[in-house]
């Protein structure tokens, strides 16, 4: 029995959601509001971020990456998400990384933060309207991510290699968050924008177009596997 | 043959060092100063980012995390710094990460930033002066993470089990960096500190105490070893 904690918005939360969907997991989901900062989730995850997948006779497991790990490992190799072999993994490790820290602190992470989780937390704490400047400058930095994404997939058929991977699945939770919100400047490179269409159309992305935030409805094109 | 392409006071650095270290293997260091961008070095990690390892016969490897993982799978087991049952690597990968992420972003990140990088950044790059509010923040950080080692090693003889493992790594690696420039709140937490000079005195740690970066010598305490 699989229990994620998560929340709808949080690119590494869809990750993870992403995951278990294409190993075929099920998992009971939990919607964390990590600004609250519950005793109880700080229990599971001294971090106090999502996401966090809890299996009973393991220790909690909290974040995109280590999640990864553990499924690997727990798996029988995670049916090819993580390659069988060390210096492949590398990449994929590369790319997880890449999408998971790097697009994260530079995009994915600010844009959600303002446009979403502001909404909901208290003025006192932090809530409010955007900051415009901040979202400026995440949504510009979207546009050499879609460039890098282009470069590697015309050189292979995935971003790590000729198999779906981690990388992929990483890299489209990230954008999918983004996405939401409109925030996807997809004519920038249209590589990048035909490896996208080839993920959301994978059974595994469905549940995650089909949520909708309550007050906040997605852009019209992100459900649309033809954009 | 392994190469490790490093800059002296990134944390992330030091962690791989003391790993490499630990296991007995020697690399040949090469100093990246990242704000440079040098294309050769882009080309090892696109993210422009130190430390990355180079060992022939696989693809460069970048990060501490990544490194650490690689060390494991190529290595034997890594000596027991990566435990053999995989609920127990789970808590070590969630104590790597808090000092590699967390502890990095809240504390010794903007500290060698602000005190060390910002001395050798030319001025229209990012270089000058330190932020003293950034300083005072990030220095106020390092306590709750004293603490939080405290309570930690209080229920255990390491910071992830009986064993020292790549997280009491990781933890010292991000302290250490920070107590070259005497930023260390030492008497916080006599336990953490009583846990800093178990591994400060393992001849894994000498030749970081050994070495002093031009124009900035360490704190008095930095190398001693009954600080």
């Amino acid at each position: 029995m699989l229990t994620l904690f998560h929340h709808p918005s949080c690119p590494h939360s869809r990750f993870v959601r992403l995951a278990l969907e294409e190993l075929g997991l099920t998992a009971r989901l939990v919607e964390v509001r990590t600004w609250e900062r519950r005793e109880d989730f700080l229990m599971l995850n001294p971090a106090g971020t999502t996401p966090v997948l809890v299996e009973e006779g393991a220790p909690p497991v909290p974040g995109a990456a280590i999640v990864a790990e553990y499924l690997f490992e727990t798996r029988g190799g995670s049916a090819g998400l993580m390659p069988s072999e060390s210096g492949e993994r590398i990449e994929v490790r590369r790319l997880m990384s890449w999408f998971n820290d790097k697009f994260f602190a530079e995009a994915s992470g600010p844009l959600v933060t303002e446009r979403i989780y502001k909404r909901f937390i208290p003025a006192g704490d932090g809530g409010g309207p955007p900051d415009t400047e901040i979202m400026r400058a995440a949504r510009n930095n979207i546009r050499y991510h879609l460039n890098y994404i282009g470069w590697l997939v015309r050189k292979r058929d995935w971003l790590a290699g000729d198999r779906l991977t981690y990388a992929d699945l990483s890299a489209a939770a990230h954008l999918s968050a983004v996405d939401y919100l409109g925030d996807v400047p997809w004519n920038e490179d249209e590589t990048a924008k035909a490896w996208y269409a080839r993920i959301k159309s994978r059974p595994s992305f469905r549940a995650l177009l089909g949520e909708t935030l309550p007050g906040l409805p997605p852009a019209p094109s992100y459900a649309n596997l033809d954009f």
